[in-house]
Order: C-alpha cells, then structure tokens, then sequence
C-alpha cells in the first residue's frame, strides 16, 4: 500500500468538499468509496467516488480502453485512490434549480468551487481494497444489526443523526467549556444505592468488587469539596435492568454540578443550554429540520399539576384537554357503574378529534377492542366511561351524566382558567363542546398523587397517540419543553424498585441526597416526610423525560438525619456514605446540578423513537452487541482469578 | 438556603475574577471559602474570601462590632456569603513588584480590574455551611488518600495539575475537532486478545460476561469501514493487571484512527498536535514552566537502533553516551572475566559525570552496593564491567582491557559518526576520553533483539538516574520526543505476557492487527516471519512511552492469513473476530491510528513521576480507592443473579 501523503516532492493535492478556483487544472488525488460506474463506450467511463462520509461524491472521468477496463474491474463500493487533472464539470443541459437551504446545491462562494462543480479527468486509478467476492452490499440493500458498519455505511438518515451526535457533543463542550470544567470521574465504583441496579466487576482481592456507576452522582458532590465551582461531564453510565421502555445498559449522561448554586441557577443553565443549541443545530442543518424554540421561558409546572392536570409527572404539552376533577356533580348512579372505589376521585378529560361523531365512535370501539386498552378495560379501580359530545342527540350525548350534571359539566369547562402554555384558539377548543368531541372519564382512589402516572393519565396519552395514527389529530412536531418540580421527597416503597436500604417503608424518590424545597419541607421531615417535597427538577418535553437534578444536601448532620432517622438506614449501611459525610463536613458550598439523557436527547433531536438510532454501537434488548458479539460465554478458568465459580442450575 | 441567583429585583452582582471599573461602588457579592481572619480591633476585621478554584481571593472589610463578630464566629474554610459594596483597595505603602508572566500580579487591562485590586466592604456575612466542630482542615495540613477532597483543595499544584488536565483536553479537543469526529465506543465489550488481562461483567444471561475494553481497537477499525473518515475519543481504558510501574485499572487513552491514511500522515497528525500543544501550554501557563520544544521534527529511529545504541526501544534521549559494541576488540581474557555466554556481544557505554574520578569511583561503589544493583549483579550473562578514565594511571584507567584494545577503544570513539540529535558539543563529550569519564562494560548473548531492553541499557538508565540525584550529571528538564519505529511484528511468547491464543511460539508484538511494513517484510511472514517489521511507530518522551499506533491491516483475507497461518490461532478463536473480518471484507479503506496515554503525557507535561498526581480521584497500588473504599466487598446474594458464587478458598 503506497497513498503517503507526507512524503516529499509535488504530490498531488487531495479532493476536498470546497476547493479554490485555482485548483483547476492541477493534479489531484481522490480517496475514497467507488459509488457509481456509468459505461458511456469501451473508452468512455464516468465514476462517482465518495471522499467524505455525506453528500461528497466527485465525478471521475475515463478515457481511453485501458483505464476504463481498469475501472469496470473494480467492484462497486471498494476503496479506492483516482489521480489526475482537476477540471469543470460541464454545466447540465437543464440545470437544476437549487433549492435553498439544501446542502447539496450550495452556491459557490466566490473563488470556492465544490466538489459537485468540478470533476477529475483519471490518469491513474487503484483499487486499495475489495469487496470482497462474496460480498453484496450498497445502498438497496437491507442490512441485520449484526452487519452494523453497513446500516451505518449506506442509510443515510442514521448517518445524519450520528454525524449530528458528534457535533452537538461537540458544541455542548463548547458552550460549557466557558465556565465548567470537564473532569472525568472513575469508572471502577462501588455499589451505591440510587435507585437502580448495579454491575459488577469481580477484582482479584477475593470476595470484592467494583460496582460500574448509575451515574457520577457521588463523585461530582465530592468534586465541589474540592474547590471545582462548576463541573461537566459526558458521563459513561450503566444500569443492569431488564432493558424495557428503550434503554441500554450503558448510556451517556451529559452530568454537571454548580458550587453555590441552587435548583434556579441550574435551570437556567441547563435552558439556556437547550435554546442556544437549537439555535446553533436549526441554522447549521438543515436537513434536520428543527422548530426554533418559542423565545419564551420554559413552562414551569408543580408534580402536583402534572398529575392532576396532565395525569403524567412528564406531560406532553402538545396534547390539548387536560384533566379536571367532576366527582363533586357526577351522579351517584354513574358513579357506581364507573367504580367500586369508596368515595372515589373521578376526573374527565376532553379531546377534539378531526372528524365526524360516528367516525370518533368507530376509532373509540377500534382501540377498545385492541391489546393496547387492556390495562384499562382490566383496571382495578374500573374502565374508562366515555361520551361524544353530539348537539342532535338526547343530553348532546352527555346521556350517562344526566342533564343536570351536563349542565354542570359545561359551566365547568367553559369557566376554566387558561393555563399560561395554551394559547386563545387551543383553550378555545378546550372550553366549548363541539360536536364529536370525546369526553373520557375515569375514576380512581382518593389518595396523594405518587408515581408516574394516573391511568386516565395513560389512556388520554394512549388515545392521543391512536388519533394521531388514525389521521384523526394533526401530528404536532414541535418540541414543548417545561420544567416539573416540587416533586415529593419521598415515595412508598413498592416491589419494583430497589429502594435505598432504609426500613421506613419509603425511599427518596429521586436519590437521597436530594435536598428538601424550603424551610416547611424541613420542619415536614419531622411531622409528616411523605409530605415534604424536594428541590428536584426534570426536564421534560413532548411527553419524554429528558434529564433531572436537584440542590443537594450540603449539610453532613443533615445528609445523616436524611439516611439515618428518616430513611431509617442502618449505621453498616450509612457506613458506604462516610466519603460524603467528610466531605459535606469540609465546609463544602451548597451545589446543585443536572443530568441530561444524552441519547435521549440525540433521539429527541433528530425525531426518532428509540436511543438505538443515535448510538454508533447500541445493544440490543436484550443487552447484546450482535456485531461483536457480546457479551460471550465466561468459563470457571476466565473466573478463577477472582474467586469465583459459575453456580450449577441444580443449586439454590 | 437563599442564595437564587435567576431570582428577581437588583441584585448584587458576583465577584469575579476581573470586573469592570464601573462596578467600584455598586452593590457586589462574593460566595465562597473564608481563608483569614485578620481582626485589628474590636470593630475593624479584613478578611479573605476564595470565590473561585485558585489565586482567587478577595478582601472583604468588616466594619462594626456586629459584623466583626459574626466574621469571628465563623469557622476557617467555611463557606460564606458576603454581600457589600466594592471598592478599590488602597495601594500598600510598599508596593511589591509583580514579577513578569505571574499570574496573581497582572496588570490591569484598561478598565479592567483584578480582585486583588478591590476589596468589598461588607454589609453582610453569612456562613452557608460551617467546617464541623470536630474536623481540622486548613493548607498546612497534610491529607491522607482517604480525604483526597482535601487534597485537592489545599494542595495548589495538585489544584494546577488537574486544571492543567482538564485545559489541555479541551485543547485538544479543539484541535482535532476541525476534521475528526469525536466518538465514543461501548464500554461493555468482550474479551479481546489484544495483550493484557481484562474486567469481567458478568450479566443475568447464566455464564455469559462482558468485558471491559483494553482499548477501543476493534470498534475504531469498524468505525473505518462505516465510512468516518477520521476518529478520535478520550477513551476509558481498563486493564487488569498487577499495578507495578504506575499503572491504574483504569486509565484515559486519546484514541484516534485516520482512514485513507499511512504511519507518516499519522505520525505528522500527533507530531503536530504535541507540538501546538506545547505552544499553547506554554504561552497560556508560565506558572507550568514548560521549555518550547525544538522547531525540528521529532527524531526518527528503528527499534533496532534504539535497542543497540541506548538498550532500550524507549530511549532517554537527554543521556548522552551511546552504546557501542566493542567485542570485536576485547581480549579473550577480560572476556572470560565479564561473561561465561559463548561468543557474547560485549558493549560499552561512556557517561561523563560532573566530578573528580575518584568521586566516581565512590558513586560506583554506592551504586553497586545499593538494591538498585541487584539485577545487574545477579544477571546470568555476566555482571557489568567498570573503568574510570584517569590519564594520571597505567593504560589511563583501562587497563582491564590491555593497551591495545584501550588504543581500539579510542579510536572507535574517535571515529564516532554524530547522531542527527546531537549536537556538537554532545558530540564532542562523547567521542573524547576524559579524566572521570565512566566506561561501562557489559556482555550479552548474541541474538536478534527482542522485548523492552537490554541489561546495559537498563544499567546506563539506573546510573545516570542515580547521579542525577547524587548531583553527578545536571538535570535536564527539556521534553526530547522521538518516534521509534520498525518493530518486529512478532516476538517470542514468554511467560509474563498472555499472547494471543495462537500455538505458533510468537505472538504479534503490539497486535494481530498490526500490518507488516512493506512488501518484502509481507514476503518474509510466509518465510522468517520473526524477521518481519511491522509498521507500527511509538511516541517516545525522555525514556517515557507516551503513546503507540500503526498502520493496520485492512484485507480480510490478509488478516485471517496472519492470524491463522502466521499465530496459528485456532478456527474458535478466529471466529472471536469475524465481526472485523466482514468490517474489512466490505472494501473498508486502508486506515491507520495512534493512542496516547493521556495520563501520563498530563504527567509528563506537569513534571511528576506519577499517574496518580494527575488524576482527580486515582486508584492506590493495589487498585483502592481510598476515599469511597472501591472495591467493596461481594455476596453470594450479589452475585446470585448473575449465577455466580464465591469459590470457597479449599475447592481447586
């Protein structure tokens, strides 16, 4: 292999995707993928060669009978290297008109030509290396995740989204770098108790460990005891869970924490990060067509309105009716065929579908009879009522309600408030019944919001999004972002989280280090914990939760009362905690700070459901690297060395 | 806690580290770490505040009997808020000269000041969170592991080093970000045979592990044949080995590979980076005394030359004497005398030391005596040969080698041709004898060169070392980089190094990925392959091996030739790698790479000896974690979903 480019004497200049006027004429050298051979006769061949990874092919062209035999002997797609005369492409007979903003048609800037302008007239042309034989490959091809340098090769989307991943890293660390300080943080852990569960990496000490962290969580609150003021990182993080709901064992966090700071200047951090980035990626891509953001703050919303209004703690803000509460006129008949709960909660919302009463009936009865309403037809607390609204019907269609209550349900909707995130047409819809709207009513227990969810919450999202597959709500692309806090401290502990190894029969709801919101939060701790609530904040937008943080507890006794007399952890276990409580105990600033589902956020960005589309090597669901094959069997020889031994299935 | 920064209303603004004149007067706030106390009087205290990471302190001016008090109250190091009005403090009666290129003292840009120019007059104190009563901290302390907050914190070059750390990834970042694409790999891989023992990741698949990566090798050679052009990553290493020579479990490796490219456009890349680097380290941080490096490209030399001439494949270029065989002329019977190895190769090596020769000769006596000597006299192919020239004794010194071959000797050295990184002093201190000039003697079998060193080379480094501390030879604190290059593609097994699997007898001596250097060396794999070089090159700093890379094989059927025919790996073990031969397999460009050790260039750029001075949180010797006490210990219950269990200490 000869392409040495450092070498002496006049080389020729390799192809760039811009190249000044002056090239012309001049030997060049092209580098890169054979993409096309057009046979025009035996000494007349065309060729495209893709030097760059996007939108960078170059025309070459051959003449005479030996370089075109040459070139028709290679086969498509090798690497290959093309020398010769940089010249003009003749301009197209109908020339195309460049659409704007397209990167593909970019007028040249003054003495800067393209590569889409000029073409190499070959003088020598090389195969570096072959597909090989048995090899069948290219852009109509279809390729398995465990052909992933192929999927990666020739689908141009995921190229787009990959190449975006880097440069909006790229910018973030730009942007960052200004007044944060990118510090990595160890990988070889230990076992902590924030929420999830742990890998482990058997050391050769017999019987220890390392744990790979859920996050850097302990690690960057230790930093600001160092003296770092602020500090970011893009975190390796890795979480051993069944991998339901789109997540991958080991994933990106974009992490930071702030000395002196607390949950607002955080925020504000993190929003003006998120706006400045879709500024920079909605000019520099086009292809990737991004809304601009609303020059406006990001809503701000209590876990309390979100629950109540939105029936979800991540509300998607593109969904119009919100929740209200109607058990103060629901008649006691209707009341019994919704639920036997005693004195239940029950709550209405209203969705205006694009079509006609008989269709949203139609659409109603479809979803009902699907797998996806399972959950709610078998709901404990009772199935869903429904109505549509209909002015020709008895009770317009409010039948079940009787007319007193419809009545009453009318006053309620038109004298609703309009919430600060929909604007005079959208709470018009929300306040007047029209014909075919669908009123949705659902009982529940009457006890504090905790958890995720209401399961109208999930059934108003589970018809949202069949609308919207059915044609019957217009799709809404943009990015709705608000802020939910206030969340409570504390949640009752339940089977399937791990909780924090406390015996108080609930946990931190985020980790416990998580400071409580004010001064009556703290007096709470004391008199009724599970009502406090703490300075934790997530990011939310279009319904997906982007990242969380909170102001930490800064104090040591404190952090201590928290684990020890709240929590009710016991002193072995308060024991894995020592670092901190030193440090805490140094003086350390108060801090606060955030953490961004990077992958997440890619996913978000470039409009695709699943992280799996922004990762050059993701896992499979079931955690498996189907390219390289992981992970692979491990035998009691590879184990030896750290005192272990595979268990027989027989064993207990 | 009220410290809202976003809140609304006039605000005082914060302290920074330079702020504009017109800010003298107004309303200013300081949040950090009280340093001093200074009380003049009942009502008049100055104290210093640390608002930022380093050389950022402020004074604050407390007037009243209530504020003093509160100041007073307040315990060193603790954080505080300080809110009052800024004001210019007055100049001290004997101005001290601020010395050139010191950071603390730069003069005021325009209307710039610095905080050592203003002082707050406080209005307000308040102590956001105390140092606890029973915690004694303070920058005279020294601070075990166990507390590296603390070191951290009060260490100031400790402080510089790992600002120092985070600046010049950003710089490098920066630099290659223009045309690479930063990407990162997956940490959860499988066993690879790449050299060194890994982590295992045991999952809840029943004897299935991942491992954690060496190094990104594999999936950097994918990336090449998704068609990225050009890569880099600060990626996370991890090795499980015995901790000797500085090393860390984990460790930071810049990671790059360059498709399209050979050794040379390789070598120029990181030659470039190293040296920009350097400019800009220089010039940005006086208080790093960096020397500039020469503007000559780094020196270039074979592994044969740098094993013969300084007895090791990572030479220290700031030792002048060079390594001469000289057996050609040595009497048979100092040969008897220096070795039993049959026909030997016997070397010498001058080193000229700052004194008398009979203080050399007590340094030699010292030296021999110490347990530094120890390998050197025990070693089975002889001990080493002393002279000390002395014009004033019979055969000036050399008698042990007769006058005869003492006249050879002089001519050789005389006759010496000078290295291209000498210059003609050097070279004139090498080629004349002079009284003091220490010559060592040392014989060897006589075979191909192989592995890190030869015993002379190891002994010229101990005692060049060992006079340097005895203040024999000057220090010399520049940085010589070289490039090593030429390697042997294989290298005999042994039994310290793992190999790769292959029944051969020789492994490949970097990797099996390595390509060999050019077409006669490809003709000597099928004839005398330990005879092959491979094209691989090694950034060498001062004796330190900052980094490797290498041209790597980009032909499936290549790759399978060498590690099937070649290492003579097993159809099992080749199958580990039928991910990179599709990768190649699908005309994946020729593509060429490099790793720095990251760690250890910050170590070699901040002039420490250890890894573990440039790491924010390293691992001790034995792979602990001091502070959060890594690794902890395991359970049966632990491991248990990964169906493993602890092998009790009496089963095999």
């Amino acid at each position: 292999m000869e392409i040495s480019v450092a070498a002496p004497q006049r080389l020729p200049f390799t192809i760039k995707p811009r190249m000044h006027r002056d090239k012309l004429g001049k030997e060049a050298m092209v580098l890169g993928s054979l993409t096309n051979i057009k046979s025009m006769s035996e000494t007349l061949c065309f060729a495209s060669v893709d030097f760059g990874m996007m939108n960078t092919e170059i025309q070459v062209v051959c003449h005479g009978s030996e370089l075109c035999q040459q070139l028709r002997s290679i086969r498509l797609n090798s690497s290959v290297r093309v020398v010769g005369k940089l010249g003009l492409k003749p301009a197209p007979k109908s020339a195309p008109k460049p659409a704007p903003g397209n990167i593909e048609h970019q007028e040249p800037l003054e003495d800067l030509l393209t590569h889409k302008q000029v073409e190499v007239v070959a003088t020598e042309i090389l195969c570096l290396n072959s597909v090989a034989p048995d090899v069948h490959i290219g852009k109509d091809h279809s390729f398995p995740s465990q052909s992933r340098h192929l999927q990666i090769r020739f689908d141009e989307s995921l190229k787009r989204r990959l190449l975006l991943r880097s440069r909006v890293a790229r910018y973030i660390k730009e942007y960052l770098g200004k007044d944060f300080l990118e510090i990595e943080t160890p990988i070889l852990f230990k076992s902590s108790p924030e929420g999830a569960r742990e890998f482990l990496v058997p050391t050769r000490k017999p019987g220890y460990a390392y744990a790979l962290p859920q996050s850097p969580q302990q690690y960057k609150q230790i930093l600001m005891a160092t003296g770092v003021k602020n500090y970011f990182q893009f975190a390796k993080c890795f979480r051993d869970e069944d991998l339901r709901a789109d997540r991958q064992p080991e994933f990106t966090q974009l992490d930071l924490e702030m000395a002196y700071a607390d949950g607002e200047k955080v925020m504000a951090k993190i929003e003006n990060l998120i706006k400045s980035l879709y500024l920079k990626v909605s000019s520099k891509h086009p292809a990737i067509s991004l809304y601009p953001l609303p020059k406006s703050d990001f809503v701000r919303m209590s876990y309390e309105e979100a629950m109540s209004e939105h029936g979800s703690d991540k509300p998607d803000l593109r969904i119009n009716g919100l929740i209200h509460r109607i058990d103060y006129f629901v008649p006691d008949e209707f009341r019994s065929m919704l639920t036997s709960v005693q004195e239940p909660v029950i709550e209405a919302c209203k969705l205006r579908l694009n079509c006609e009463s008989q269709q949203v009936r139609t659409f109603l009865t479809k979803f009902m009879d699907s797998p996806d309403a399972e959950p709610f037809t078998s709901n404990v607390d009772g199935a869903p009522g429904f109505c549509v609204y209909d002015s020709r019907k008895p009770v317009e269609g409010l039948q079940s309600l009787g007319f007193e209550s419809a009545e009453q349900l009318k006053t309620l909707y038109g004298n609703l408030r309009r919430p600060r995130y929909h604007d005079k047409k959208v709470h018009k819809t929300n306040t007047r019944f029209e014909d075919a709207d669908l009123l949705i009513i659902q009982a529940r227990p009457n006890l504090p919001h905790s958890g995720g969810s209401t399961m109208l919450g999930k059934l108003r999202l589970a018809l949202h999004k069949a609308a919207v597959a059915e044609g019957l709500i217009q799709p809404d692309t943009d990015h709705r972002y608000l802020w939910v806090t206030e969340f409570p401290m504390f949640t009752l502990d339940n089977d399937t989280d791990p909780g924090q190894g406390g015996t108080a029969g609930f946990s931190a709801t985020h980790h416990p280090f998580t400071a409580p919101r004010t001064a009556e939060d703290v007096d709470l701790l004391l008199t009724d914990p599970l009502k406090a609530k703490a300075d934790h904040y997530d990011l939310v937008v279009n319904g997906i939760e982007l990242g969380g943080g909170s102001r930490r507890i800064h104090n040591a006794e404190m952090q201590k009362f928290v684990m020890r007399d709240i929590i009710k952890m016991s002193e072995e276990r308060m024991d894995d905690f020592s670092h901190l409580f030193e440090a805490l105990a140094s003086g350390c600033p108060p801090h606060a700070g955030f953490a961004i589902g990077f992958d997440r956020l890619m996913a978000v960005l470039t409009g695709v459901e699943s992280v799996k589309d922004v990762i050059y090597f993701p896992k499979s669901s079931k955690g498996e690297d189907m390219m390289v094959k992981s992970p692979a069997p491990m035998t009691n020889a590879a184990l030896s060395p750290y005192h272990l031994q595979l268990k027989s299935p027989t064993e207990p």
